[in-house]
């Protein structure tokens, strides 16, 4: 099959990135130290939007001729683009939004790799240091704004929802909007894309001209998820990892709308840092809601953490079907919260510094084979902890159902086996097989091979 | 029943007014003379926006108690507020977009009054004086605006239009805006919102923050059709001829979506003008479009024009089914010729100067029965006055079915006799018919009762 | 004498204004009723700007053959200005602020004609229809800004001063500038460019972007006091007692500093309006200040105040020398009072609704030779309208010395006669004496002939 | 004697610093390794702005109790400040141009330390590191801004020069703002201050809101030369060498006025630079000018020219005395030729790329009595070595006179001894005992003690 594509050269337009001569060229070097392989296919990523596709290996292969060059001209530098999906554009012009993004992605690729990855200023195995270093690239990408009030909103989700989920998360979005509350998302379509749209009515209907839609992306994901024009700053983020930690160092409270294993990673994530016991008196706002049909998934999200991680994970959150006027409510009253806590101790309204994040939640994840079998999944550790190989594991089959990388291992070894205690692992089949049958795995359109086997 | 209410006091924000002591007084003169009255009905049906209601008369009934007065204050006018309806705002707090709606009605209200009814310079009988006043009013709304390329698309059609044509609507929109085209529209929901909608996400991502979305309306009709808040240029002409008359001035190309009897008026009204022998040159981007659900309507609309107006008419417009992208590329190619039409003549691309309006069209129509029953419907006339005795007819309609005044009116005398030469009854008939069968009259929920009756 | 001339055709920036087909034809129409010759002889005093030259006669002879025409173009008027003075432009391309003062120009007087003078709803001989022009010529140009609070500080003064006494007003200028007031002057050199020059260097250094500098004129003495280019908001009013009732309705305290026959008239108007006895509660700050070498001069002015108007007129302001800061903090001061005082009325910051000014003030006074000679200038009558008479005499002087009209009237019938009660010709004989011995009559490099004699 | 001084505690309010809490740990830590003593130093130097004071040593004596910490608030970051000199602020609030240099100090000082000297990445003995780490110091003050044509004028000159000179500095500010010409100097009073207020006028009188004042300072020098407050770009470059490197790799042009041992520095530092082969095609405007009574100290200047480095170097520059209207449009042609050159080589316009810069004008110059001694003023050597060489004696002529260090190593050891041939050191003390003679050396009002002595 044959994909339409356009060649193109574009300077930057809303952001003016200036580069020096040593960045250029490190851009354009092909070699395995060099970053052309990196930008090129996250910013092929970004090009792919609004397609239907959410699998990293075979967008690759479909665009195999795309090319993308920087050029240093008097005025600035420009993006020499071949080969580009014909969807980026409109009557053969970029759409303006994306033409940002490639920017935004040029500006956070060449600052990991400068200033945080081979800068020995950075020791990548200290905790202070990986959350210095994640300030760091937020503030280089300008997401960290001083002067403002705590209002932004991260939203959940998966990429694979039904139509009726869809609106929902819209009309919750557009509820948030309405009351001048930003959108923070990790791009990509469905739960992520709805949210947006809705604050997007509503921050127009508010003349709300300075709203955001903050997306946080990193480059294995960025293909399954390519971030939705609307997304007004975008960062990409080095690892799943720092990922995680950018949201929830940024964001003043969440919003988990249903969603696949990628849901339940992130679920995982906070509940497990929550449960530290050095955040037991920080307010969170943290609501899981969806549509009247979704009543059920969220009966078993919270069935499972009653069994894994019991009732005081439980008191985390708050679950609202059917409701987006409450949610909205719900969260400006947990943001006020946020906001006199964060006052009474001086801390920033912009970056979280006070909330602790166990070393286990920043140490990045390779989801190998063997460390999938070795994961740790029992009681016999203080809950936080396993939570945090919960996500784990949850974090290896999105790997495998969408990322370049896990496709191809699951091409070469097979499956992923999981294994752990059984009272864990029951409850986890059980609702990785829901995933399944509700089509939360994949887009739909494809029958779903599990990546992964449960070995009770 | 009771309808919830909200009492707030309130300054201009987004545009800044200031008002002479005179015309405070005029404001706040509640006696036939003043203004108060005119002022009090348009504010409630721009605060009744979001409300499934499309009769004046009940609007004004359901909140009898509502009141509006002019303050002033050192740091200029405040409107203090009374009795509103709750859904114009969020948590007690007036939507901005509502918000700006009301100083617009205000500084048009005070504008017409003083500067156009009220002004001897202006002979409202002289069709050169209806032009400038037109002029004048739109330039005093800020809407008139030179140094800018023409693209701004007229949207007609239903306020009360399916699920199906409504989401049709939004994508013709978001075709339009991912092409930084602008809408006009008379307000109101349904094919007056959906364009709108669409365009904001389009406009949103194409980084177009300055798009407008114009709302052109008349206090007759506001309160059937009040202002969607992401209307961010709302104008209120004194009345029906002149709110045409704006449309097709400011216009560049219009756009017209399934509706019934205001939406057949609008067409009649166009095509009326552009059948002018003076116009006969003049490039007008004229589409009809509609899902493929849509396209046995369109089929009876272009129908009932072949056998009224005939072939002539039937060239002035291109229908368009099912297909976003297609109108918005023919607009855009329409709207170049149009471009290219002025600068060759220094015509003003924000006013269109040069339309020839013949006065049947500009003279103020009052559907009366007597008016009604005298209507001149037949062939024996210009095509282009037949057409202006046509769009009198459905304007009537119009007027018995939404508007306070017709609805009165039928109240009291019953049904409007419309009678003519039987070629030109029987189409009027079959397609009047047609409307009432597809439910395009009224909002849906009610049963529809015709307020006219044909004579064949 | 040749003087250099460039042609240009220009487009309005700034401002965009936007004009109907009338309003065009009566730029162009050349007759006595139409606007072209009003228009060209403003506009060639805006050009003129830099040059000294101060008399409005000499300059329409200088550049006979310049000419101004209003064309129509798709995107708005154009203006096609031939033998336009060089001084104007740089390399070629004519100064921005100079540019803006076209465009202002034909805004006021487009807008003074249609909507004053043709307009029949002023009566312009009732007093409330006069200050409702003002407010509506003042409002038109967007000079009337609610939401800011007082800090607009009017500074009169000769256009004809030393170096020392201009580089004093640099200096008061700049000290009002670095305390975040504004200026508003009557355009021209002297003591009308000084503070604007020091305020812009105050608010660069605060970082003041919205900084004002308004300057209001009059078409009879534009050519003498044409605008400097720092003035980013023009006014032309349409005669000297509209733009005097303009600069004390809305600015917020008066400065003045040394000056001749002009700054005589102004300090006795803005003294006979504030001892009409309704003002006698009113704040209204009014500072008299020079550097060392002026102190002379100000007991000149105060003791001719004393013994014409009396100490009732003395108590009505303060006399500071040599001290800017002293001056900034008086006015700061003063204008607080202003704030609180209208704050309790609420009334409007931005125009001095209640502000009592006596028709004596308002009627627009024709210095023919005849009404000179009638002038009541004795104390047998209220203060406040010996004020208004004393006025009119120095108005007649100033006539006289620069306006064309006025210098064509004592060139065709000698000078005027002043005559009055001795006690009040003998301190105005000297008053104008001394002007003339300090050159403050007229810019320097001629021999003044007065225009005047004292019959005592 | 006692000096007045305020506390006060501010946000940064036009730039929006954001610290991480390393960084505020390093800048209050008083240590030898934190950064507390040079941001109070130079924060102090920005504070005195104004005074009549060009002697680090004595400003630091005179505030001994000046104190500044950052402290972190939920809103972002604060400046708690005691003791600051009293003329930085108007009625005890803090002028806004200086209220932003601090942060522009602060930024700096931070960025230098963190991201440029304790970078390991940056080798400073290598001159492409040299050049990338004024690029990436600049880059983050963003100071670099692509999309613009060049347009910067750099201009030199005296700090301490007469009334006569200043005004027309002024003026040839005025003449090059006029035609929307930037400023960038290296802050401090006279020649370095006039240009800007000069400039500032013509952008007004332009409406160039964007108007840049530049103002490029080093630690050692700020406290002599504390940058105005109309400078709206600040940048602290580490040392003397890449401040004169950052001045001629942003500029487009140069214009120097007359002045002292400094700014004789300066110009054979551009002329070294220009002197090497490989700039040998490179245009870059270089204008000397000043008032008719400098003619004769032009005359000087290019007398030691071509007695040291000769015709070669003569060829570079144009003296133009008396006409700033010259000298603007001189600097436009050169200008216009640096876009032609820079276009066709895709070299950017707001970093000079290709200007070679040999590293002897790179290494630091530390210009101890040893240093002093041995420098080779002989004609045995490449003429732009010579020039660099040259420039290092004026160097330690403007240390000794105005800089602490420099002040404390005369005290210590007594005068420099600068020694070398005797036809370079005739035309060397000459030039230095007109210098002298002119009180061009230090602000006037104390009596000069030379800090050298020539050993011929």
């Amino acid at each position: 099959m044959n994909y339409e594509v356009v060649d193109t050269l574009i300077s930057p337009e809303g952001r003016l990135e200036v580069l020096s001569k040593a960045e250029v060229a490190k851009l354009l070097d092909t070699s395995k130290g060099g970053l052309y392989n990196i930008f090129r296919k996250c910013a092929l990523a970004v090009l792919n939007c609004g397609s239907s596709i959410d699998d990293g290996k075979e967008l690759l292969e479909r665009y195999s001729s795309f090319d993308i060059k920087v050029i240093q001209r008097e005025r600035g530098i420009k993006l020499d683009i071949r080969g580009a999906p014909a969807m980026a554009f409109v009557d053969g012009k970029m759409i303006k939004g994306i033409h940002e993004h490639l920017f935004a992605v040029l500006r956070d690729i060449v600052y990991v790799h400068f200033e945080v990855t081979e800068n020995p200023k950075f020791n990548l195995a200290s905790p202070e240091d990986i959350t210095d270093a994640v300030f760091h690239i937020l503030r280089n990408a300008n997401v960290l704004q001083p002067q403002r009030n705590p209002n932004l909103v991260v939203c959940w989700g998966g990429h694979s929802i039904n139509r009726i989920e869809y609106n929902y998360s819209k009309e919750v979005g557009y509820a948030l909007g309405l009351r001048e509350l930003d959108i923070c998302t990790g791009c990509g379509p469905g739960a992520m894309k709805g949210p947006m749209k809705g604050a997007a009515i509503g921050h127009s209907k508010q003349r709300r001209d300075g709203g955001r839609y903050l997306g946080i992306s990193e480059p294995g994901i960025i293909a399954a998820e390519s971030p939705n024009p609307i997304v007004n700053d975008l960062v990409i983020m080095p690892d799943i990892e720092k990922r995680l930690e950018a949201f929830v160092r940024t964001g003043h409270g969440i919003c988990v709308f249903p969603g696949g294993a990628g849901t339940a990673e992130e679920i995982l994530y906070i509940l497990g840092i929550l449960l530290h016991p050095d955040n037991a008196e920080m307010p969170f706002p943290l609501i899981f809601t969806g549509p009247a049909t979704a009543s059920e998934y969220f009966e078993q999200i919270d069935g499972f953490i009653a069994q894994t991680l019991g009732p005081r994970a439980q008191a985390r959150y708050k679950v609202i079907i059917d409701d987006p006027d409450a949610v909205a409510k719900e969260m400006q009253a947990g943001i006020k919260q946020v906001r006199e806590f964060r006052k009474a101790r001086s801390d920033a309204y912009y970056f979280n510094w006070l909330l602790r994040i166990d070393p286990e939640f920043q140490k990045p994840f390779k989801p190998t084979h063997e460390n999938v079998r070795n994961l740790k999944l029992h009681k016999n550790q203080d809950t936080h902890l396993l939570a945090a190989n919960l996500r784990r594991a949850f974090s290896a089959v999105v790997a495998g159902n969408v990322k370049e990388e896990g496709i191809r291992a699951i091409e070469e070894f097979g499956k992923y086996e999981i294994q752990g205690e059984s009272e864990i692992m029951g409850p986890m089949d059980a609702l990785l097989a829901s995933f399944v049958e509700q089509s939360r795995m994949k887009l739909p359109g494809k029958a779903y091979v599990p990546c992964y086997t449960i070995v009770k």
